[in-house]
């Protein structure tokens, strides 16, 4: 183990144990990427492992049309306290730390063992030596922020933001099926953190908890193991719990226009007083428990006729490649090539009145369910422009008529309204607040 | 996307979805390491996450002194059957469907879509373009196997097994501060699934849980998000929840005489009936619940004092580098520097008759605990030749004098017996069952 050499721009005692001073001279060696950009940043004559950084600041928060990363936690938060300054003061320490911490540094200077002996570290301590991991943290407010909503009617408007609340924000209605846990729902404040280091994704949200000590507390939190959406034209499609590609007919980064239209807020969305909104979008969280013994017993043909896309390649059924065009005219002897209940004929824009939604989706196993079998599914993400007109309507859609909704179970539910980008200098929230 | 040539030697069909056919052919390229050897195998020009095979037989079983890798799923399962033939039958099935997937394929040829369209798919399918990823599959045997065990005392022998039992191999003592769960604890049988892609890991057991149907039933599961021991000289140290380096007094694959006096089972350790034992290991398996918030208000001083290391490079307190060799008789004005009731003092050998153990842990963090906190720990793994004369003194001495214990809660416990590993043609449990 060799000490990296200390920059000469800084005093030896701060940059030892940094977590970028491990890795030797990152600093210089790092390409940012345009925050809402692309691809996550790459040195390109090195592991792309050591050295990525995503791009804290920009017009769009980092991690809604990033290239998705491997890995998430997701924690949701409620807010304990009624002091708007003391909330306000988290906002702002939570904006340095989590900038700090997607550069790869721990949540303050030299926070883990150079912030005196006698006092607490300022940083736990389990990401030193790990790199920024491409690290992007998404904040996203909640409803009950706001006063009264439909799951805390009686909740009082605590931080006098009730004229503040975008029409659109507002708990997710009861769908067919659904058999949502508070316990797993809600929540007042969001934080999405997607790393391609799951250790890097967990001390980030650690830390933030940490400092909210006596704020928020953590609500829930769920961890997903594997992305199951593709973001951007490069990235290869993952599979899912059931086995399929999942993320194929996904909204991509590249797509300026149908980005524009179905994923930022628009000025013309909201009144003055939600303007704050505009540029963000609106983040509906579902944990969709997937049975996945009943679905392992179902034929292969059973299997592709639900989804309506075959298991091997991901091509719609009657067409042989991923990225063919679903052709749902198609008929055959028996009724439709893709059926009137497969997955992906109810979820496409031509049967919804061409609705589209970003899919940023996680693979989640959270032990066992104590009846033998293993409590896995999918912690679903999406990104769209008004839940009201795109994720309501297209999950009334699925949650009636869909094929799979025999295999699964939405036991979690959230609506968070994620601002737009930071301006230097500006906070987490800076425009909802003053 | 590229569809790779069918090499020569395959039938198109057979090849099309296989997972080694998505990266064309890998199979001329794989490294094989020995089982029980010392590091994954790498493809020297390659991107080393593309092609990692650890061979699955072996003198001894893979998983054990391998290069610890990042990612653990470990499961628990229940034998729910009384037939002696239908478990033998799914321990053959599940030898042959863990030896492929070990190398990177589906459990069988071309499980996932080329089983027939009409079969329920021979494998699940979401490790379809996934290699191998260094993945290792452990098995154990617990107690309730044998009969009436410590937590089940009314168990009947139904598999006719109580005369093979070895003595090592009973439930676990109680240790001060336990507070046990069962629904966390025990179990007849475990696999240990280690790999660099969790997918890989969670796919594993996944399919193996799905084998088992009528046989057995998943009892609990533990997925862990990074590893917190080295088991090679090679690895770099990582970090454990509480932000310290874990891991670095550890035994190490290359210290033969170590690992043979420690981790292996003697054949003098054993009467004739429980030889099967010979070459094999002993696995213990706490879940740690750690008490992140607490610890995160204790003074560097007092965390680093509790360990009896320093948070930062993680050397002896009284020492500055990680490999200096602590020295527990140095003394200050307060006491000695290295606290009477630190950790690694009272786990080192000098202060328990020389015992050692193979630690090969993992951080987890479940959600959150309904109280506003994370749920996360370490999934303490260990593995050794007896645990009596290992494992339990080491923990007695830990839970009753350790200051750390004062931030832990042990809520899981398990000891599975591993057999060695298996020559060709043999099967998991093969010499405890014939
Ligand atoms: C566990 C639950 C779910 C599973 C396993 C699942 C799986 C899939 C799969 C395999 C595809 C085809 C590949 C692709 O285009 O990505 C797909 C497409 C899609 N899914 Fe889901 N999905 C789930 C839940 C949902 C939910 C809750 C929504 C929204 C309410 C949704 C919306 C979509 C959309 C919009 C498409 C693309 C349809 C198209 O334009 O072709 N899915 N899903
Ligand atoms: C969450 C619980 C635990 C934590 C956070 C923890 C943490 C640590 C740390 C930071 C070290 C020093 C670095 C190293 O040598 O790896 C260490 C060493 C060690 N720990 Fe633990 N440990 C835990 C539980 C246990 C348990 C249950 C045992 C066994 C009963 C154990 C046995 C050891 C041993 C044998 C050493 C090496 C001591 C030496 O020879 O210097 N630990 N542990």
């Amino acid at each position: 183990m060799t000490e990296p050499t200390p920059a000469p721009d800084e005093p030896t005692n701060k940059r030892r144990f940094s977590r970028r001073a491990l890795f030797g001279a990152t600093g210089a060696g790092v390409v940012v990427a345009a925050a809402g950009g692309v691809t996550a940043a790459r040195l390109a004559d090195d592991d792309s492992s050591t050295s990525n950084v995503v791009a804290f600041r920009g017009t769009r928060q980092a991690g809604i049309v990033t290239e998705a990363q491997d890995r998430l936690h997701f924690a949701s938060f409620d807010v304990i306290t009624d002091s708007r300054d003391d909330l306000i003061d988290m906002l702002q320490r939570w904006t340095a730390a989590a900038e700090r911490m997607t550069r790869g540094d721990e949540t303050v200077d030299g926070g883990a063992v150079d912030h005196g002996e006698y006092n607490p570290p300022a940083d736990t301590g389990e990401a030193l030596g790990l790199d920024a991991s491409s690290l992007t943290l998404t904040v996203g407010f909640g409803p009950g922020l706001f006063g009264p909503s439909a799951s805390d009617p009686d909740r009082p408007d605590r931080f006098g933001l009730a004229s503040r609340k975008p029409d659109a924000l507002k708990d997710l209605p009861a769908f067919a099926k659904d058999a949502i846990e508070p316990s797993r729902s809600y929540g007042d404040i969001c934080v999405q953190a997607c790393a391609n280091d799951p250790q890097v994704a967990v001390h980030a949200i650690r830390n933030l908890a940490r400092m909210g000590f006596g704020v928020v507390s953590v609500r829930w939190s769920q961890l997903g193991f594997g992305r199951t959406s593709t973001t951007t034209v490069s990235q290869q499609t993952p599979r899912n719990m059931f086995g399929f590609k999942d993320g194929t007919a996904n909204i991509r980064a590249e797509q300026t226009d149908v980005v524009n239209r179905w994923v930022w807020v628009d000025p013309a969305d909201n009144a003055a007083p939600a303007q704050w909104m505009t540029g963000g979008s609106y983040l509906v969280a579902r944990r969709i428990r997937m049975d996945i013994e009943p679905w392992d017993r179902a034929n292969l043909s059973e299997q592709e006729a639900i989804v309506g896309r075959t298991k091997g390649a991901g091509a719609p059924l009657g067409m042989t490649r991923e990225d063919d065009t679903p052709d749902f005219a198609v008929a055959t002897a028996d009724g439709p090539m893709i059926a009137r209940d497969a997955h992906v004929r109810l979820a496409h824009p031509d049967n919804l009145n061409g609705i589209q939604i970003l899919r940023r989706g996680y693979n989640f196993t959270d032990g066992s369910d104590g009846f033998g079998h293993l409590d896995a599914g999918l912690f679903f993400i999406a990104y769209c422009r008004d839940p009201d007109s795109q994720f309501v309507p297209m999950q009334k859609q699925l949650a009636s008529k869909d094929a799979m909704m025999e295999y699964l179970t939405h036991n979690g539910s959230a609506l968070f309204a994620c601002p737009p980008g930071l301006q230097p200098g500006e906070w987490w929230g800076q425009h909802l607040f003053t």
